[in-house]
């Protein structure tokens, strides 16, 4: 048996109870029925569970080796990746012109959260594809969206994306790697850095989307372009040239072993063969269309990694003994009150990042499907939701993997336990994808100073408004912490915004504490809709499934949610503090 | 240059302007000169600086190996352990009538700082030499002392403690291992795991401290032995003989990758030969008396690990730049106040929580220099102490050391770059020596409810007392965050003793939090101590460097302090939400 299981009754109860997806229907040609959800994520669990979970921690041992110039990785990946793509998993949310299955986002969601417990480093291989899509769906040409996404539909080819150099992360302003004009095509030359599944053998071609400078372009972020660069060129007749580009390192990682992360060089001999997508100088406002997504998707990765380590710790709680019990029985440690804590510190905190993600991702889809003025403000929403999805839940999928490793006790530490993969492999979350910091500071700056906190103060709005109307009696206590929470969110959106108009960059010294406070806040939100659910309907859960649910959900309100009261303090008290430091604060 | 600073300047400060170290001086024979401690620490700095923390690296990635039946250690570490043994260290606090040199703990506490944060792996087989010492010396025989203490302290001969099985991990009563009398000595049987440093060539020889039990003992604790058994049988010419003993596995672990972990097994053959330390049944109690030292040890290797990550950190953040600062200039990235915010973070609790090791390394050196009542109190606070440091100060380094990996960005995920080491090395500090879920039940039930919190109401009245004489104007905000975090501590204590007695059991669910919430407020307490101190001094330190002590002290208390306001919350109003969960909690 496999030691995954897709969760799948808590995801089909965050689905349609939760984020209420059901709604959506309404804006579709053909509802989605949710019996044929259901049977959907049936599949993607055998898939998840079956296929895909077995090669996580094979993955992590034998990691990828950089052959000449190829990266050859684990068999067992190869095999799990034939499978995955040949069932048309990779597809779900695009575009049914294309091989796509024209899903909602929330389906791929759900079913990539397996994917992605199964294996987070396998996982990043196709989500990358996903990624190269839906850029080229969005930006590309007709020509070469006919040519290109069928086959990366198929999963018979890949997708990465290259945007990072040695001196470009966090600002990629100052990227170098140069395309020349050179008739229908340009020829790059350069170097990208920390490069996701930058070779492999698992599809017979890659397709990497590279940003790049065309002679005499702009300085900055506006004079960057986009360009799809295959690492084999394709004939008429079918044969394959190599491209000039190749891996030339691997590295070699804290965690996602299983996933090689490539220097690629391009363009060493007659300069690497690319095509334009978009205009030129376009580059980075393609990218940045697809940044909801791809941010959403890392704080979905900080979901499943938790979900993933949660299992271990509640199954080895439940059969390592230890010491005794109230009644003096040799215990399993489960029965301790402090094991207790740490494994419901996890799970109170995986409900509600899983309820945040599912909200986010019906919104997402609704700001696809909405016209108007609903659309609008469900795209202002989405731009909201996505640093804090993306910041706040990789941090809590920290404190999870973290958990996980320490109810474990000493075989916690020993890599065949199996459970320290789990928190190596989570530690990427907080820094790829756009840094938590950088997060932060989109959270404060683009966020919510850009509309003067308009986008923030609805949402605070909608939520206090629902909230007046729950039908909860038995949680008072929870109800008062959950309404100090908004309260703090409330006095801290207007405490951001005067302290961005004093100054845009001091401000930015307290955006990491906004941001999680609001990701707490949104996280008893959920739970307290989940709640009221539960109240209003108390047949849609098993009477011990929901006994667990109210558990959570009391224990997020008195244990978690709470932790607003530090951020809150140190928003507000703490500016002066702050805005002392400068490098010269470090003095010995 | 090394990349490890030894911070001397702090270590002075903390331990004369915060500890008042010099106070000891009046129970002594021979004072000890701040002069000696200062030329002491210098050359303890150069030999962490230069000899030791070159090893770190090496240890890590070469690791330690089993070679048939002898552990094979990183060459790099044998040559460390020759100068490091040679010049005396191992000894400094050890009985001069065996060669030590009988100084105070707190002075070993500060050399072993620079030890262990130079390399935390190899530091660990001399620490379990001082533990095994410090066994022989208070429970041996003359004989036994006579013979082994000279070796032990001069490093021809290493100590290690074998107290784990495969079944008795945090809960020891479970012990099997068998110790059979036969004539002079005992024949040991039975397999230990997790044993630090089981085997290695550093040493001649390995004297192993094991517990186990003798026939027809009583179960549970008060069966158990304790024994020395030695690698090799060393006979009236001086050969040695092989003892029937062996290391027959190592560990693969997340981190201490230079220390060898080994799966220990006793009496194959023949049965191994050990020698009985104090009486049958007394073993469990002696290991006892060493506790309060390997647990505040276990603290200190939390700050040490923190020290060396923050340093590396720091030097990342003056030298990487990315983004522009206030005045459009490419930045340093410890330009942007979000890196400040994660730098000072470290930095403030690195401050704090070396103010409190030294604290209670001078608590620990008068508690056995004092007498009469004087000495009472001083062994009650300091077995008060114990806990909150081993358990508070390692949570704060798995803190400190990720914040190091994510100042470095993507480069903090690389393995060379050597910042991830510190965090897979830390990762240990919270499950050995008592997991920080043991310290925190040890806390509220031995500490706390034993003594009907007597100890910890003297130490919170004499810390009010204090406060309320400090000379401090300008930091009105800080010093209202202390009284209230200090408020907090009484009240919860209350709270703690009223759960105690009406369930011992139940209670523990939140031992941890209150853990927590004490080490916090002690931590505002000392560095409050420390800003007072340099208000009433304003000469202590140079002008630069006193700016970066206020600078973290008002960090600290504005940013870390409040921290107890949480911890607090979950304490008074979560007893409910906790004492309903159970194994049953977690039905899907």
């Amino acid at each position: 048996m496999s030691d995954y299981q897709y969760p799948i009754n808590d995801i089909l109860f965050s689905l349609f109870s939760i984020a209420k997806v059901e709604k959506l229907n309404s804006y579709l040609e053909e509802p989605i029925e949710k019996d044929f959800i259901e049977a959907l994520l049936h599949e993607a669990a055998k898939l998840a569970e079956q296929v895909i979970a077995p090669t996580n921690s094979v993955g992590d041992a034998q990691g990828a080796q950089l052959v000449e110039n190829d990266v050859v990785e684990s068999e067992a990946l190869k095999k799990a990746f034939q499978i995955y793509s040949g069932s048309g998993w990779i597809g779900l949310s695009a575009s049914p012109q294309y091989g796509g299955q024209g899903l909602p986002s929330y389906i791929s969601t759900a079913v990539n959260e397996g994917i992605q417990s199964a294996n987070l480093s396998f996982s990043l291989c196709p989500l990358l594809s996903q990624g190269a899509i839906e850029a080229i769906e969005k930006h590309a040409s007709n020509e070469i969206k006919d040519y290109y996404l069928p086959n990366l539909l198929s999963g018979k080819w890949s997708g990465t994306m290259n945007l990072t150099e040695a001196n470009s992360g966090s600002d990629l302003s100052s990227i170098q790697c140069k395309a020349t004009p050179d008739g229908d095509y340009y020829r790059i030359k350069g170097q990208k850095i920390f490069i996701t599944w930058g070779d492999h053998q698992m599809s017979e071609n890659i397709i990497h989307l590279v940003l790049a400078r065309t002679p005499n372009s702009l300085k900055g972020m506006k004079g960057i372009s986009l360009f799809l660069v295959p690492k084999f060129l394709v004939s008429k007749d079918g044969t394959l040239t190599r491209n000039d580009l190749k891996p030339i390192s691997i590295e070699h990682k804290l965690g996602i072993h299983a996933s090689p992360t490539c220097v690629m060089s391009f363009g060493e001999n007659q300069g690497t063969v690319g095509y334009l997508i978009g205009k030129e100088n376009t580059g980075i406002r393609s990218m940045f269309t697809m940044m909801n997504n791809a941010r959403q998707s890392v704080g979905l990765q900080g979901l499943s990694i938790s979900e993933r380590a949660y299992q271990k710790a509640l199954a080895y709680a439940k059969e390592r003994q230890q010491g005794v019990n109230s009644i003096g029985e040799r215990a399993n440690i489960i029965e301790h009150p402090d094991v207790l804590r740490m494994l419901m510190t996890m799970k109170s905190q995986i409900d509600a990042m899983r309820s945040f993600i599912h909200v986010a991702a019906r919104e997402n889809d609704l700001s696809q499907l909405a016209i108007g003025e609903e659309q609008t403000l469900s795209k202002a929403r989405t731009a909201l939701y996505t640093p804090i999805i993306k910041g706040w839940i990789t941090e809590q999928a920290q404190e999870v993997t973290s958990l996980a490793i320490q109810i474990h006790g000493g075989a916690g530490y020993i890599e065949e336990t199996g459970v320290a993969q789990f928190a190596r492999d989570a530690r990427i979350l907080p820094i790829y994808e756009g840094t938590n910091g950088i997060q932060a500071i989109d959270l404060i700056s683009r966020k919510l100073h850009f509309d003067k906190g308009e986008a923030m103060r609805k949402l605070l709005s909608d939520i206090e408004h629902e909230a007046d109307n729950w039908a909860i009696r038995n949680s008072q206590n929870q109800i008062a912490n959950f309404k100090k929470s908004l309260s703090q969110a409330k006095q801290s959106t207007r405490y951001c915004l005067e302290a961005m108009d004093h100054s845009a960059v001091l401000a930015t010294g307290v955006a990491h504490s906004y941001m999680m406070l609001i990701g707490y806040m949104v996280g008893g939100w959920l739970q307290l809709r989940a709640l009221n659910e539960l109240t209003v309907d108390s047949n849609i859960l098993p009477d011990e499934v929901r006994k667990s649910w109210v558990d959570s959900i009391n224990f997020y309100c008195d244990h978690i949610l709470i932790r607003t009261n530090t951020h809150f303090e140190s928003i507000c008290n703490g500016q002066p503090t702050l805005n002392q430091l400068s490098s010269s604060s470090f003095e010995r």
